[in-house]
């Protein structure tokens, strides 16, 4: 199933996505919020809502702006360096085992949202990834385990200040959190929508122009390798996220290096999950 | 005012201390959220509430269980060896602007509640800290302005795995966020209460030998500067914790090195923020 959530932002009302076509289900009080991940029968009483309502479920018009598909969830854990590629063109050292970091809560975003840069930025980037949804609560699974863990995956876009991120000491943190630097979305793919997460292409234009065109078969760790091995450091709870990492072809990793600017376009996307698209504005005080 | 909360965990109360007495406020319909914290109205109505009610409030039990004062918050930014004696002793090298990582809020927990160490754990150690909850919305505020954006100030113990934090690849967040390793409070005290916060003891016994006994007066950046600086990089929002660093003393700066140990016990504290005790358990599956 394909959950998504339409309308103002802070208020979204719960929706899915049937044969292409976009249908509300908050009347049948659904709310993607971390109750829902919690327990599988709410799927199944989704599933069975759907069913009931049929024909009459209501259609909902192209034009209703596209939310994050869940609540904010208590955290976004991100892997870093898990594509080679994407480790050469940064020029960043590879570790031994998984780098991890978080991305604050307060970046999250609708997928087409737009992205505003932060005053003083200079070195805005993209970076296009396949997101986990934690459905049960996972501590330390095994990686046989993990997979009963998952609710469902959905598009990222790990937006990422370079200079924030590396040259202003410190841990990444202070590159990935800025204000709606997390767009999420535009649907939840439930796990039982892939037959295989390990072969899906990963995609980026830049103003039309392809600037990643990866493929989730070059993971370094995959995925029920990395919840396994951050479960052991952190519980990780329903609706939670996890960003497995981007392939090459960042703005850093280009010759010459390229940034986003006022009024650039990104679009991007991954097989099942639907595609994203973000103006850049430049900051603007309110 | 100093308020607090106290019952069952994931169902705690509000109340407030006066006169070292605490006392429910709970049916006055408070609760310690985001929105409580948002505006400055709200701790007006409590004031109100507590005049009205004089001798009439409910004293509540010494054997209650107090829990964290606040309910989770979307984030805990936290900033890293802010104490050039700290510096020294971890060995870590300083930044020439604030180092910033952030604790996952999995990990939030009571004041009393114990530490639970992580399974495979050998460098399990304490940092007693002085922490900023926000109030007000802050997005590129000046040194200035900053103060005008802080609710108050609470003690946090940032239990840290100082192998999972530095010999395990990647940025620190891994040994940061580990589940029960961010015990909050026991109570925020609201910035009137203070006439200098920089100056106030911090410290913290292990079995009851002194191990951290520092002052906020080493601060390396000062409370105005650390928020102005991180609302440069993403809005703080109210009820957000931002740890302002911990003074020399923490385990892995002792000759020999000493770590967290089942039956360990912690206690600690900072002028004008009370003291908190934990014990220490072995990770145990459940």
């Amino acid at each position: 199933m394909k959950i998504f959530r339409y309308g103002a932002k802070g208020s979204e009302k719960a929706g899915v996505i049937l044969n292409e076509k976009k249908y509300d289900v908050s009347e049948g009080n659904f709310q993607y919020n971390r109750d829902f991940f919690a327990d599988i029968v709410n799927l199944e009483r989704l599933q069975t809502y759907i069913n009931e309502k049929g024909d009459t479920l209501k259609e909902i018009a192209d034009d209703e702006r596209i939310g994050t598909p869940l609540e904010a969830p208590s955290k976004i854990l991100c892997v870093g360096l898990n594509f080679d590629d994407h480790v050469k063109e940064t020029k960043l050292q590879q570790a031994s085992e998984p780098i991890v970091f978080m991305k604050s809560v307060s970046a999250f975003n609708g997928p087409f949202d737009g992205i505003t840069l932060p005053k003083f930025s200079v070195k805005s980037d993209w970076e296009t990834e396949f997101a986990i949804v934690i459905g049960k609560k996972a501590s330390y699974v095994t990686e046989e385990e993990a997979l009963d863990h998952v609710f469902g995956y959905v598009l990222h876009n790990d937006v990422t200040e370079r200079e924030f991120q590396i040259e202003r000491g410190g841990t990444w943190d202070k590159g990935k959190g800025c204000d709606t630097f997390a767009p999420i979305g535009p649907f939840i793919a439930t796990k039982d929508e892939f037959t295989d997460i390990d072969n899906l292409k990963i995609w980026l234009k830049l103003n039309g122009e392809l600037m990643q065109d990866g493929n989730t078969s070059d993971f370094i760790y995959r995925v029920p390798k990395l919840i396994s091995y951050l479960s052991h450091f952190m519980s990780l709870l329903p609706g939670d996220i996890i960003s497995t990492g981007s392939p090459a072809g960042s703005g850093m990793g280009k010759s010459p290096q390229r940034f986003l600017k006022d009024g650039d376009i990104i679009e991007y996307g991954i097989d099942g999950l639907g595609s994203a698209k973000q103006v850049i504005s430049a900051y603007q005080a309110l």
